[in-house]
């Protein structure tokens, strides 16, 4: 790997810490409160339907999440619906934002290995608030020099990071499980990027292609990153 | 004033442009749509009991206050709502997020005359998307050379933007219309601060005693800072 990298951003959700499968298992919940209206299937199809057009207004976390939820519940209950259910999302809502946080397999021993040679940060999307407590929660913050939240994960999002951090891009390195998001963007601005598959990925962040770039690193785990990094 | 000042960080809303109306505006026509159930100013008041117990847990902005609306709603009607209020809840939010941004007097100027003498930055809370969107409709975010979104404007937010910034307290100065959130902290680490109050302040950010302090300066608009520190 480029010898050059001084600056390491891990991607938070799904690379830190278990975050998809807690909207897999809302969403699953969420559609057997529906159920007598449309198959749980096709409530799943609306609710991601109602997600991507909100996107733009709402941005990623769990508060659009829940207001999608209940704008789902409107349409396809036609106005006859039991404000229960309404309640019932909420709830399902809060119950994500109280979850604990249940860190992957290798991380803190990647991040103390880390630590010290590198400047680590964090380079997430999300709600602010959300984020923010939840790497609170992870008890990682002290390895971090700096965090990012970020609205989006463009390229212009991670050329403003990368001013911010005062780094080349040439000294950068993106660690993450999205393709879309935390991969192509940084190729493309000329960092280095390792992409670490989670098992479960948001439809909205699957890419069809398979990627071949210089800078381009495939790796099962964290653990791998490491080996690479300090062997 | 002190001249050490090489830090002038502005809050946004309601220092900026015209923020708070809009929410007393949507509370006003929320309280409209439920006074089949009880008097508006109960209403009113219901809406913020929720909005307080869910602060902690949806930070400030407005998708944490349109699902306050929903769930008041939930409990106002006490199960029998007709769904078209709760779409009417929903529509009175994304209205909200999609207003135009109305700069208060004077902002453009003001920036204009201290860009280039005083590093400029934005130290805000709310909603991470709807402020950066916010800030680009303005048209001002040129001028300035950081923009701090925070979840809170608590001691150890400052402290924490103050090490961001590399600056020392003293040099630090911060102009804002909120006592609690924009004056108290800043000055209580050491910093100077300007309170420029608006004329329509949420119930959560009034505070109900004086302020004296030897860095703590009252004034009636921006211009008036200008005078004060490029005299």
């Amino acid at each position: 790997m480029n010898n050059q990298i001084s600056v390491i951003a891990f991607d938070a959700d799904d690379t830190l810490w278990v975050n998809e499968p807690y909207f897999r298992e809302a969403e699953e919940q969420f559609a057997a409160l529906l159920e007598d209206f449309l198959p749980r299937h096709s409530i799943v199809a609306a609710l991601y339907q109602t997600e991507i057009v909100n996107l733009s207004l709402y941005g990623y976390g769990i508060k659009g999440f829940m207001l999608s939820m209940i704008e789902t519940t409107l349409k396809i209950t036609e106005g006859k619906v039991d404000p229960v259910i309404i309640q019932k999302a909420i709830d399902l809502g809060q119950e994500m934002l109280n979850k604990p946080v249940e860190l992957l397999e290798g991380v803190e021993e990647v991040l103390k290995a880390l630590h010290g040679k590198f400047r680590l940060v964090v380079a997430t999307k999300g709600d602010l608030l959300d984020q923010q407590r939840k790497l609170t929660k992870s008890g990682l913050d002290h390895y971090f020099h700096h965090i990012e939240i970020m609205s989006d994960k463009q390229e212009n999002d991670y050329q403003k990071l990368i001013k911010h951090l005062d780094c080349k891009p040439e000294e950068f390195l993106m660690l993450g499980n999205s393709l879309k998001s935390d991969i192509l963007p940084v190729l493309a601005i000329g960092g280095s990027a390792v992409h670490i598959p989670f098992h479960t990925t948001w439809i909205h962040e699957r890419i069809d292609h398979t990627i071949e770039h210089p800078n381009f690193y495939q790796m099962e785990s964290l653990s791998e990153v490491l080996l690479k990094l300090i062997a």
